[in-house]
């Protein structure tokens, strides 16, 4: 297993340009950077940036929202900025259910269908579509695909060159088939990230930005540490968290409390 | 099937000695209880409310939480109310993690120890146990039991009539795995209850009041009465939603829309 690397989404409020030098200070390898924020400052540029602070980005978020209009080429150019940004792997969230519909089985047979579409594309590219399962929680809203088998599930018909699986601690910890599918993941080779954040109480309206930093919360994430690390992932570890309270704060002291979170857990 | 069951939670303010006449007068034939209400009002006082109008209790919620102090005696007390009531359904949510416990492995096997030293108590009184899966975003502070799958396998070591398992659309609609888990409670005799409410966003915060009545959601509820249907299941159908704004509505107006639910799920 290779090294912390802070995702973007983490320290939202830190500019590019001062969260890559920042990261550099601290000793880091790796960022997870994210489209809209590299979008606006410009995909070369924010390549050049990282690149030239000696940094790798260790994945794109994100890709998917396969019901929105336009999804295949909107996730085109998520593939070509993943390129452009030197990192293999572009995470996907599936999206929710489509308009008025509740067939989540029809949702989930078209994410499969839509992630099938892309695999060439994602091939010639050298770029890793990252199937994330989020919490159940988001089931009806932001994605239909809710456990690690299921991503397991739809990653099955393709190489696993062409599509893994994202290990992200906040989504996965309440399942107790977790551990079967991060070993089947492993051995499969489909493991693409692994993300820690911790699960906090009580979950804000609309639980979107719930998340807190590693050890804060419930989540036996040494436990996440070594299965992930058992079955050979040679991946970095990300810290992500989305939460208002972590926002608000500078980024360099929010980076030191996401490296000390990791540390705890991978020691 | 049985015909139509009104959870006292979903008109959590209209009082007791105006629910069941309500009840009575819209037709329906039996209530879902909640103990609270139920000591407040007092329990052979509400024993014989019922009973003098006609009808049946398909449940009493809820015993459980079984890392509390006291939780045994507690869910004798619980076990013999649901006698005094008539009910032989006592519903229960199992609690979350214990203090700082990271470990839900072990809070899942003291919830089956627990559910065990309470099945002679349940067989005396002809009370079944009814395990209760909660979403699992409850999964750290309310309840460990996350998935039909995991009930089924706590109630696996006892007679179907001692512990069965509860079917909530609310919190089970996300899981693709339901299914089999339904047919397999059928086969085995252990659906305990069929509560219907339906999922909607967004989430309020502290996400327990976001239930929505049936009809109002992403829950595909047809399919779910289907199945249950189909596994001869003869208990009631319970609707039971906690929402703000459903509370802060007239009692027989909240009955009217979820009777209505309860139709269009069941036609």
């Amino acid at each position: 297993m290779r090294g912390f690397s802070l995702n973007q989404a983490t320290t939202k409020r830190w500019p590019l340009d001062e969260l890559v030098p920042g990261c550099a200070a601290a000793g880091v390898e790796a960022v997870g950077l994210w489209r809209e924020e590299v979008t606006e400052y410009g995909t070369e540029k924010a390549a050049s940036l990282v690149r030239d602070a000696g940094l790798t980005v260790s994945s794109l978020c994100r890709g998917g929202f396969f019901h929105d209009t336009g999804w295949y080429d909107e996730n085109r150019r998520a593939i070509e900025q993943a390129h452009t940004l030197g990192t293999d792997t572009l995470v996907l969230v599936s999206g929710g259910l489509p308009g008025s519909s509740r067939d989540l089985d029809a949702a989930r047979r078209h994410v499969g269908d839509a992630i099938g579409a892309l695999v060439p594309d994602a091939l010639a590219a050298g770029v890793r579509l990252a199937v994330e399962p989020l919490h159940p929680m988001f089931c009806s809203d932001r994605c239909v695909v809710a456990t690690l088998g299921q991503a397991l599930r739809l990653a099955q018909p393709y190489p696993a060159e062409a599509v893994g699986v994202v290990i992200d601690t906040y989504h996965l910890w309440w399942d107790d088939t977790v551990w079967d599918g991060i070993a089947t993941a492993g051995r499969q080779g489909r493991i693409a990230s692994f993300q820690l954040a911790d699960w906090i109480t009580p979950l804000p309206s609309g639980v979107l930005l719930g998340r807190g930093l590693p050890g804060t919360g419930s989540v036996d994430l040494r436990r996440f540490a070594r299965a992930v690390r058992e079955t050979g992932y040679d991946g970095h570890v990300e810290v992500e968290v989305f939460h208002e309270e972590v926002w608000s704060r500078p980024g360099p002291e929010v980076l030191a409390e996401a490296l000390a979170g990791y540390q705890a857990a991978v020691a």
